[in-house]
């Protein structure tokens, strides 16, 4: 493969994403040149081809197309600092994790600069990248989206752009992303229920997909329930949850396993019955989530 | 279809699950007798060719294979109480939730009465129900596993027999479901983001399913690690996911929401960074969810 007729990108940070990152440039013959503060972690890089800018000056100005992976958007913004200057123009794109209010700080910093900016989320493992379902989304200025759309679907097929705002990335990040720790948490409880048999917990793991899969197929009607308000005709209703949670108690003497991390879900059930959405879908607990607009 | 040499079944409770059992079976061709304490729920599976007994003892007496799925393993016994005597030799599955404990004592009083075992749990919802690739798995005798197989295989194509012990089927099913609320009170929380912002839910869809397709392919990883004892090559660490903690109180301003249900968490994170698990893998949780084996 050549890189004649491919955009040159600029990497920025060469943590395990970063190097993905790069990697997938490398293979799909963009001309790629890498910077990362450490500079040892350019290496196996560049044996692959890529260029090693030895200065962030020299890394902004190699190409047209910037991709920073570095943790924060501060740390993003000390790293770019220095080549401020030469960012007018060219397109940055960020791709890091961070909150809303800090992806619109980034994007003003970067636009006030003179950069074209947009602000993405990976919403997988540095292994996935460049896979064809890998998702990417992206918000902020549609023209970089639209001039380099084949570049960004290098890193996965899955590209999206989700709206003109900074920090609509951020935003689903931090909408979506919340799912995790729950959901492993109660994933390691129920692994600490089959440890205390004498099971392995990977005797699990096939049970626990199907049932991340049947999550799945329900989102859209409780998505549908929370749009259209409608919480009236429910598949398992609140009053059914809480029914459930008397197996919580069970569940922490059968395997000597502290269950009170479960005590708040438990309490966001009654708080939902109280307020009338016993009988209500289970997506209703989103009016319990949500706080009174104006407090005191 | 005819029902010439399929097995007859009998299912008793017809809520919204045990009617779809029924339906599947009748569909199947199998001559399929149904019983329900109110009576009237069986008239829409008669329509389809179904035999309504009037009495619990006409329903066990009618086929070698009764299906119960009923609320509770109580609800079960006190069903069929009158009909006991008659349970002797037949084989008796139970569809329902519960604990172990509650399975355990519902095998014993089963095979007091001289029935053959099994106690299932359906890891889907009753439209499912069927369907080549629902989930289906059973705990206890196994003669009755292999005698049934194929029957059992109508109500769902990926049937397992997990062992021979009666209450396999709800430990599997209390690890296994403990995931549901956490991450369904995860994908609520995200929905208020979105809402606050006045984004439509919906849009989160695909994006969640992807998050949770990614979740799903590093259980295997997590387990074994819990499996080997081995958290020194994390993939995430606790470190990791304990920086992104300071997200939440963001997460909480940008929506309005309350997030305080992630507070036991976030303990959690911090107990495993104090017990020494900070660059272990996120998985380590495990070692702190575990209670000492022997407390006063």
């Amino acid at each position: 493969m050549t890189g004649d007729n491919r955009a040159p990108v600029t990497v920025i940070g060469l943590g395990s994403m970063g190097k993905a990152l790069a990697e997938a440039f490398i293979d799909a013959g963009h001309p790629t040149t890498v910077w990362n503060r450490t500079a040892h972690k350019a290496a196996p890089l560049v044996a692959k081809g890529a260029v090693h800018a030895e200065t962030i000056e020299e890394a902004v100005a190699a190409s047209p197309l910037i991709i920073a992976c570095l943790t924060t958007y501060d740390d993003t913004r000390q790293a770019l600092a220095p080549a401020a200057a030469a960012l007018a123009g060219r397109a940055l794109v960020t791709l890091n994790s961070g909150s809303p209010a800090d992806a619109r700080a980034m994007g003003a910093w970067a636009t006030g600069h003179g950069a074209r900016f947009l602000d993405g989320a990976i919403k997988n493992v540095p292994a996935a990248v460049g896979a064809p379902d890998t998702l990417l989304y992206y918000g902020g200025d549609r023209t970089v989206f639209d001039e380099y759309e084949t570049t960004l679907k290098v890193l996965g097929g899955d590209t999206v752009h989700l709206g003109d705002e900074t920090d609509l990335a951020a935003l689903y990040e931090m909408a979506v992303g919340g799912t995790l720790l729950p959901a492993l948490v109660g994933f390691f409880e129920g692994a600490a229920v089959l440890q205390a048999r004498g099971l392995e917990v990977s005797t699990m793991v096939p049970f626990t997909a199907k049932w991340l899969e049947m999550i799945n197929s329900v989102l859209p009607t409780f998505a549908q329930e929370i749009d259209s308000g409608n919480y009236a005709d429910p598949m398992s209703s609140v009053n059914i949850f809480l029914a459930g949670t008397a197996h919580d108690e069970q569940l922490g003497e059968e395997a000597n396993v502290d269950v009170t991390w479960r005590t708040p879900l438990n309490d966001l059930l009654k708080r939902a019955v109280e307020a009338g959405h016993g009988d209500h879908s289970i997506s209703s607990l989103i009016e319990v989530l949500k706080k009174p607009e104006h407090v005191a």
